[in-house]
């Protein structure tokens, strides 16, 4: 693999930082002292207008003045200063850039017409940057740490992309707490250069990295997003947030890096399709990234749940139950095994329930080994391990009867993990722990130094290990790369009809032509010009039929009264005709076989801007609207895709068998819906297509009623 | 209003403790240990049969040494001693017991028995008691606390009922660690006397108590628990966890406190009757009670987010906005306000993004002045208050650059919140805060001390705010009190039908028949017992009819072909007939107007044990079971309880009008509902009823079909 501009600006040898000064109170100052405290092992050339050192470091009076050209400059100067400086490092020959200055597109006008010529600039000089207004870089391994928080130098695997900031600096007190450590954190910012989809593949590359985790605004490019997560994801975990889908969200996003948000919907199906796990809040991007990072893939459903306390054990239990694990009874020789090590009121089943109980070993070594060692249990999670957080809070109350000073009696109530921490390597299974402690319980803290995950309340365990499930199912897809477009030549009908077409011409017959010739089955039907011949058409299909105005000027046809259906003799097509002819004495008239099947479902194209086309699928009728069930995939659409929308919807248990319906031909089904995405590739003018109701008869897929509308 | 039992209990002037001794690793002692040093102010008498202190304590013998009856007698004893010791405090004349001990219910078989045994014993001496396998009680302002976590005397105003003692004891930690202060705690444990709805109820007349969590595994008395809940939860915010919704939850649930669990979507109907904001983890109840409990009241939707960061603000926004609130733009005047104090890159519309600022005083003091003030504005959720938790990871970075040590350091960077902490008070306006640090922090230290609600990520503190909203409609709900059943006889003909008869016995015919002597609307028919009747009915009633066998004994008639829909003539009914009465030839001929509508519902009744029969309204028609839209609420229902039912299915906006269809006339459908409860509270043989589809013909519902089982 070729080297990538974020192999070097992650891993500079020299860097130059520009609005750095002795000012603690500026930002670039603090971001210099990170730099310069973090242990980063290459030269750092400071520069500044006056300053002959800053911050210890020999400073340069100009970017010209800097000895040769550093690895990676670094702008945190004022936004009119930055196209001049970029230029300068061009010159000097720097090829990569971090700039951590806002002010550009976020802020709408001007800012946009700044962006534009920083972006021509580095294109000139062949310079490949982050930013701007984004927050900097972070690489525990090298190390460095150019953002405003002093992020301690912790080795972890869990690398983040985000498109806030303050997602890599702000939460460092945080992730401590939480014994969570970054490998990698790249702030995107703007995006006017790299892009998340570029910092996911360097990601995606990076031996340090064993999951990553997405803070998403707006994906500019939802194409190669999607080709870029789809082959990253079955190798490693990939967890993802979007906040863009609300009214509230997108505007926000917009004001704070430009981000050009979509409906929710959309990154919903995006996500499943490029394998993405999502994620509600950003607490579980760390928590569950962290976890996924650092402990075995989950193999099965089959979790076991210890703990010392009913409450959290069924919550734990009924959490993960509802997520699709399961939580087995054990089989009658783990139950044995089990009862020798607990009170006998305490439940062997699953959940252990040890109950109140001061024996720490039994929780966090003697009942584990057992359940490690269990080929009928894929995932463990633990509940109530305990010590020096609890005793501590005793100790006053009960010092005047215990022998020892607060110190020998914390060191005395120490757990010893050392064994249960190795386990999850030794066995290949997860195992995730809930605790109502942090750090300041001894346990806790030796769980954070062995790299085993620690949620502070039950539930959140359980999520988490819904999270190894999902991505136990990624793992398991037949096809890991991108969906290819089956090399067939465009239809020479499709082109007839659809090349050069105005939004204004496509009626309901033509683009059921367009349909046929892409492979998509329509109902039979007839375009007619008289009653007389629409008269004939129903004869040669057969009655009864469905009789209905077609013109592409025409929309609502149902409100407007001009469609019949179910028209069962001669006498009802020339009604009908007329009905039609006097309402819209121009148009034409379908005369279309009636399907037969209870079950509709419509399927469908959208287009959003930065997006391929959306192919769309769900409950149809003329309920759809109300009904809301539907899914999204981005065209093109492997076969696997289109089968995992078809189950996919809420209410999938219609495919079938269902009552006395046979199952629907899924494989047919999802050629329906992968060839409407080559349609609609082949023909970008295509900006909507609607096929509703797609009607199941005799288990087969035929559309009976479509609108296409190009732009 | 009378004294009740828990008025004693959660108050007692004297405690005696059985089970305590001087042995520190006893649970009864640690329990005892809490009592005494938690100041509780009155007589403590420990019951040991050799020891003559127990730590401290003059201790008796026995119970029948004891000096008087004290108010409180506590049992940590084994299992077997309970019932004896019980029937001692009954004779020495105590009235009211915690019972900790566990080995009861829980366990079945004789665990079960000697349950009923100390139930007898209490009534006999008309004990009043807590438990059994329960872990005690805790109330901050008395103090009392008998748990076996030492929980400091916080005196907050949150109080949580509990069928996990944990949740009350172990996570005392947690509890400090985000500055959240119980009132009252109650381990409910198996509720053998006292019940969870004893404890809401107590609690909802509890002065101290400003709002109530509960966790919830199961409950045995939903006609009690809503009738207490309905009334407490517009006065004070209620919020609950249940998980006892999934196979998992409802098995763990079961050994932990016998427990008898209900399918999750009778209690998210419960739940919504009773006005009970439902959460899904023990954080939430946590952490959204503790908020609900310090924070004015939401009296509106328009939420205003104040950040130093973009991210976060998005993120807030987002989750706001997805639970309907809104984050308007501010208008001109407020955002010229802003502006005057924000950078000139940040944005001033709401979210306000301060960008990265280190001057607290904007975020903290001068614009939040100016939300609360705003008429336009109900709520604010400010993320980024920081000062020394931040600092405090600088200082040893910048150290060399600051010309102090790092104490005056930190106590020169203090930020001032004395006002901010005042305002939600001052305005009537909610206050939620997010920071990624935690007590570490001066700031948010400060906030925990003035009952200001922090949250350690952003989405949180929204959540948080979304219940602020769900509390706002809960309180302004027209009906507080429970629904009354309207003063009506049980219908004669019902009776007739009903009455005695066995579940083979009711056919299609005879329940319609219930269902239109209790006002319920359904399609004309007839029963015929011959093609003749049939066709003169057919021609009564006017074609097109449906003709369909009709008998108890026959089930999944349209599956069986006896169904035959939209019959058009004499002829079709005739064969239809002969149809029917060849393959069922003792059937009746049930000869039923056709009803014209699109719209398809479903209404019924479905039972379980330890709940008032269930009223069921959803989506209906063949696809019922695959779109699974659809709500239950307890009978009797109020009018507005079916209301709300109509307005909460996922597809309400069928409810009209919609496409060319009116509105459905929401007063007709609601009172099929609520009469449906009637009927069922009437004959409580009536195992299920399952009226499908109910076809809405010009705005009103009309029962095409009904099944009705009796016991």
């Amino acid at each position: 693999m070729s080297a990538k501009p974020l192999d070097t600006i992650m891993s500079p040898s020299s860097i130059a930082i520009t609005g750095a000064s002795n000012n603690f109170v500026k930002m670039g100052t603090i971001q210099m002292l990170n730099l310069v405290n973090c242990g980063f092992p290459g030269d750092i050339m400071p520069v500044h207008p006056t300053e002959k050192t800053v911050l210890g470091k020999k400073a340069y009076p100009s970017i010209k003045d800097l000895p040769y050209a550093p690895d990676l400059a670094i702008f945190v100067v004022p936004t009119r200063l930055v196209p001049e400086m970029l230029e300068d490092i061009g010159k000097l020959g720097t090829k990569h850039a971090v700039i951590i200055t806002a002010g550009f597109r976020e802020t709408g006008g001007k800012g946009r017409d700044l962006e534009k010529r920083i972006i021509d600039i580095a294109r000139t000089y062949g310079i490949r940057f982050l930013g701007p207004n984004c927050l900097g870089i972070v690489n525990t391994h090298l190390p460095l740490n150019i953002t405003v928080a002093p992020i301690l130098v912790h080795g972890g695997s869990f690398s983040l992309a985000s498109q806030s900031g303050t997602y890599i600096a702000q939460s460092v007190k945080f992730l401590q707490k939480n014994g969570i450590g970054f490998a990698k954190a790249i702030s995107v910012g703007n995006e006017a250069d790299i892009s998340l989809a570029d910092c996911l593949e360097y990601l995606g590359d990076d031996d340090r990295t064993k999951a990553i985790g997405l803070y998403i605004e707006g994906i500019r490019d939802g194409a190669r997003f999607l080709e870029v997560a789809r082959r990253v994801s079955v190798k490693k975990p990939i967890v993802a947030q979007y906040v863009g889908g609300t009214e509230a969200g997108a505007r926000s996003g917009s004001s704070h890096t430009g981000a050009m948000a979509g409906p929710d919907f959309i990154y919903d199906g995006l996500f499943a399709q490029a394998g993405i796990i999502r994620v509600d809040t950003i607490e579980e991007v760390y928590r569950i990234g962290w976890a996924l990072a650092t402990q075995p893939p989950l193999k099965g459903t089959r979790i076991a749940v210890l703990t010392n306390s009913g409450g959290p054990g069924t919550a734990i239990a009924s959490t993960c139950n509802a997520a699709n694990l399961e939580i087995p009874e054990f089989s009658p020789g783990i139950q044995e095994s089990i009862s020798e090590l607990i009170p006998g009121h305490a439940s062997p089943r699953n959940p252990v329930d040890l109950t109140f109980h001061m024996d720490m070993d039994t929780l966090a070594e003697k009942i584990p080994e057992i359940l490690f060692q269990a080929s009928e249990i894929d995932g463990i999670i633990i509940h109530g391990i305990m010590d020096t957080g609890f005793l501590e809070l005793m100790y006053p109350v009960a010092k005047d009867y215990i022998p020892m000073s607060k110190e020998e009696f914390l060191k005395a109530s120490q757990v010893r993990i050392d064994k249960l921490v190795r386990m999850p390597h030794t066995y290949g299974k997860p195992l995730l722990i809930s605790s109502f402690f942090g750090k300041e319980d001894h346990a806790i803290d030796e769980f954070h130094g062995s790299r085993v995950p620690t949620f502070d309340s039950p539930e959140k365990a359980a999520k988490a290990m819904a999270a190894f499930y999902k991505h136990l199912l990624i793992r398991k897809r037949n096809s890991s790369g991108k969906a290819e477009r089956p090399e067939m030549t465009v239809p020479a009908e499709a082109r007839e009809i659809l090349d050069g077409r105005k939004a204004s011409a496509i009626d309901e017959y033509m683009a059921k032509r367009v349909l046929r010739a892409y492979g998509i089955p329509t109902a039979q039907e007839h375009l007619a010009r008289s009653p007389e011949e629409a008269i004939e058409s129903a004869r040669r299909i057969g009655f009864p039929v469905a009789v209905k105005a077609c013109s592409p000027s025409i929309s609502h046809k149902t409100e407007q009264n001009l469609v019949f259906l179910n028209v069962n003799d001669e006498d009802g097509v020339r009604q009908a005709c007329d009905s039609i002819l006097s309402a819209a004495p121009d148009a034409g008239i379908l005369v279309a076989e009636m399907l037969r099947g209870k079950r509709e479902f419509m399927a469908g194209i959208s287009t959003y801007a930065g997006f391929p086309p959306c192919v769309m699928f769900g409950l149809g009728g003329i309920f759809a609207e109300a009904l809301k069930d539907f899914t999204i995939r981005l065209a093109p659409l492997s076969r696997d895709d289109a089968l995992e929308m078809i189950g996919s919807i809420g209410a999938k248990a219609l495919i079938g068998p269902y009552r006395s319906m046979g199952e629907v031909d899924r494989n047919a089904l999802a050629s329906v819906l992968m060839r409407l995405g080559d349609l609609a590739l082949d023909f970008p003018g295509i900006k909507e297509i609607d096929l509703n109701p797609v009607i199941i008869e005799d288990g087969k897929p035929k559309v009976a009623d479509a609108l296409m509308i190009i732009r």
